[in-house]
């Protein structure tokens, strides 16, 4: 039998922004590193959003361990349905990014099912043959870790998310003294962030932020709305804060800005006396000026409470005169159309809305800009650097960036989803690129759409689909004109010349009786649509014999 | 017969970035300023570009005087190939612009149907009751004007795009003195780009560019490939200045980069000694490090130079090892993800990528920012301010700025595209809103396309469509197995349970021969898929009797 060996296996989160998942592979002994989605970007029409290919843990039930999670945002926890229903073993997590994740899960009925084991940062574990260290990490959510990973082959640091903040919310910073005692006991490999590889200088504090709220809160005339995401439980705790001084009370609205303010407060993530929250209903009995209501939406999702405000379709409550909107966090790329959206018609309504980059800093990153980059790779001082989590662009910044404080250029591996890399006595070794592709989540439906669908999709949504429907006699001949029905092509007004004269086209076609009549049918049509138009829709075909 | 009033109308450009122009009107006597389209955003699927409804002039083509034009970018020229189908009216513009104009109708063989007549920054024309001042702007294409326009009612100054730059490649700065010299006379109205109101400060000066495209050709080991506009010509001098100062030569590639920069040197333009300039095809012969590319594609589009040496399509030339390819320009909204797309592309073609943010500015914007929007307003303390060009965020922060200057807020008006201003004796009163809308340009179909068709392309876009064909003999009974054809739903293998169980549930359907049975099947087939896949693909149905 051939000796162990380290390997690891990026599932997801290499070569592009989210659905982050990662293996470490140590004999018949597999460690996975979170699971998380992805949104759509804009040309994947109709998908919902993204889960990685695991096709690789499904093959090796048996050899998975467990799962181990950094943080609750969904692109490193919102693959988890979907694994877990596959793979029966137990998560690792801390408090609160374990709580984050029973809300999930319970909402799926797949909590009971589910062993989650709870981890201090600061604790380790052993999970196989993997010595796992959890140590704090600063990110925009509380109780974020980054994994120190020990087996037999040496250590290996994965960041997670993070950055490096001095002043962060919750009086935690991120733990140097770990990072320097894995230094001192030397690192093998470290995986770090890159998602800000193009961004200079350090990131923001989230504290920050707290100048900017206040600024808002100074001179708010009416009721104040913020915006944010339901885990940015750091958030909460400076707009309560804020809201105190300002003498406001603070109601929570929506379902997961509920259960998680609940459940971060139960488990000491939130800290403020029970009087300051009110609920929705008896804050909007209350005069606006005491009032601060905090909702999701910030990303202009339609369906959320920000979404239905800007419609006028909010049934609880809606807009009244003199509102302040804090839009309190960064538009997730792609989704800048529909934030700017929802902002102008928050506008129109009348509101007032703060948003970046206005009110310097209503919103910070969460992760490490280009010099706290350089400071965890002088800090960790690893063999290998591998850069995680980002598009290719951002994972080549990074290895710019290692070169600019001496780092070997031969030690830093660029790779992207897929790429399996083993380590022989110490040394890297580039090995095959093992199969995958994104797994699309659509409907009911995950992976069963695939690109090719997509693709009819985009042609649809381009120029339409007509179709045309024949019903032919024994001789070949029509039994009747045929029918002609477009959809997204043209404006369906009573005499249309261009449908009118296709039927016409077809019914020449037919006349002549070529030897493939379909293919005949729907290539001329498209030809002269083509000509006629500039564009080429979908052409669909139905053809019955009598 | 009524007094003549100044009437302001804005067309295009107002609660929307893109599709400029404004209506000026005095009595009988319409004088147009812009004519721009705008690039349509990821919800008008399949739509071209989007021109201003100019139903208003149509109507009146025999009032229009003329068509002023402040700069040579699409936002503000890019319709003017359809306005000037319909109008026959001079056009008024500086020496750059004309030529930029030419080019453009010559390629739509409309240049021989039009005048442009040339005006200098600095003259004024008399345009029926209008006198029209140039007076030069900084933007980020050289010869740009804003406008003093005069009629019996007063002064009113319309900025066009500017930026205060202190040290403008060409050495020619915003026209200072004479914005002083319009406050002298006293201001009826100021109408001010809006573009960058939310962002603080003082827009960089193109300037810095040069210490940026310093950096890279210093160290660049190979070829340099800088992407940019065709009609920024003030890139092409740095380009050019830079590349003469590292001995290498330039060549431009692709027919608008070809023609702008042939056409701009010809005007006096962009300023080099001939033999700087070579070919592609002497430059492609060339030692890498002794030359310089400049091509078109700096937005990701697909059939552009970079689209296409992104992919690997590019005829002429590829990419070679040690290609150090600049970005020298900034995503226009909306485009974020093809950019990136592009970009991650040719890292993995191999070449070097510097784009924004990195290389501390390799692209400035045009636009000024909060602080010389200010200084705007201050220099020409008008009467009233309109905000114009922008999102409604932008126009209202405009407002907001202004009253942090102290100007009065009862005298700024927000307005959006077709909202009528009105000077009764030099008070401003808004009248009713004329009706307009979105001209979408869908290949050869100009403004046939409608936000019904969209919203059509829309749904099929997002689940994609099915279609049924029955044939029904004289008792209403199939006479044979309903076709289903589906694109963009379902993957096409052999056997599909979807398709087959629609299939069968069609035909108990029609076994009960319902009353409409149309809409019966259709709508039965539609909550049928709904109930098995969560999606609500398109359903459509023909149906023929024998």
């Amino acid at each position: 039998m051939s000796k162990n060996k380290l390997r690891i296996i990026p599932l997801g989160g290499l070569g592009e922004v989210g659905k982050n998942m990662m293996v470490y592979e140590y004999g018949n002994n597999i460690l996975v590193v979170d699971a998380g989605l992805m949104f759509p970007d804009n040309e994947m029409l109709g998908i919902d959003y993204i889960i990685p290919d695991f096709e690789y843990l499904k093959e090796r039930k048996d050899q998975v361990r467990g799962i181990v999670i950094t943080h609750g945002h969904m692109d490193h926890v919102g693959a988890l349905g979907h694994v877990l229903e596959e793979l029966n073993v137990p998560l690792y997590a801390t408090p609160l990014t374990k709580g984050l994740i029973e809300v999930s899960l319970s909402e799926k009925g797949l909590l009971d099912k589910t062993t989650i084991k709870t981890v201090h940062a600061g604790e380790s574990v052993k999970i196989g043959p993997f010595e796992v260290e959890f140590f704090h990490v600063c990110h925009s959510i509380p109780d974020s870790v980054g994994l120190g990973i020990t087996c037999p082959d040496g250590l290996v640091v994965h960041t997670g998310d993070y950055k490096f903040d001095s002043t962060p919310v919750d009086g935690w910073p991120t733990d140097f003294s770990k990072l320097a005692e894995f230094a001192g006991r030397g690192v093998l490999a470290l995986l770090a962030d890159s998602t800000n590889a193009d961004k200079p200088g350090w990131t923001p504090s989230e504290m920050v932020i707290n100048d900017s709220l206040d600024k808002v809160f100074r001179s708010a005339p009416g009721r104040i709305i913020v915006a944010s995401f339901a885990s940015l439980v750091s958030r909460m705790q400076q707009v309560i804060d804020t809201a105190d001084r300002y003498g406001r009370k603070v109601a929570f609205v929506g379902y997961s800005m509920k259960q998680n303010s609940k459940m971060a407060k139960k488990l000491g993530y939130l800290d403020f006396p029970s009087d300051i929250e009110v609920g929705i209903d008896e804050a909007l009995n209350m005069k606006p000026k005491d009032v601060v209501l905090m909702a999701t939406g910030s990303q202009g999702e339609p369906y959320s409470v920000m979404g239905r405000l800007a419609r006028g379709t909010n049934k609880k409550f809606e807009l009244i005169k003199d509102d302040t909107i804090v839009l309190s966090s960064h538009a997730i790329p792609g989704n800048e159309e529909s934030v700017f959206k929802t902002i102008n018609s928050l506008f129109r309504r009348g509101a007032n809305v703060v948003y970046e980059p206005l009110a310097g800093g209503v919103h910070v990153s969460g992760h490490a800009n280009q010099d706290e980059m350089k400071l965890m790779l002088n800090m960790v001082s690893p063999k290998y650097l591998i850069p995680i989590h980002g598009e290719l662009r951002h994972l080549k910044q990074h290895a710019i960036l290692a070169e600019e404080t001496g780092f070997p250029a031969d030690n830093v591996l660029v790779i992207e989803n897929g790429h399996v890399i083993e380590f022989e006595d110490g040394e890297l070794v580039i090995k095959d690129r093992i199969p995958g592709s994104y797994v699309f989540v659509d409907g009911s439906r995950v992976g069963e759409i695939g690109p090719s669908v997509v693709k009819e999709r985009e042609q649809l949504s381009q120029d339409g689909v007509v179709l045309i429907s024949l019903v032919l006699d024994s001789k070949g001949k029509l039994h009747e004109e045929p029918e002609i029905i477009s959809r997204g092509f043209v404006f369906k007004h009573g005499e249309d010349d261009v449908i009118e004269e296709t039927r016409q086209k077809v019914m020449e076609i037919v006349e002549k009786s070529p030897g493939d009549l379909h293919s005949q049918v729907v290539q001329s049509v498209r030809s002269f649509l083509y000509s006629k138009t500039k564009k080429r829709p979908v052409v669909l075909m139905a053809m019955s014999w009598i």
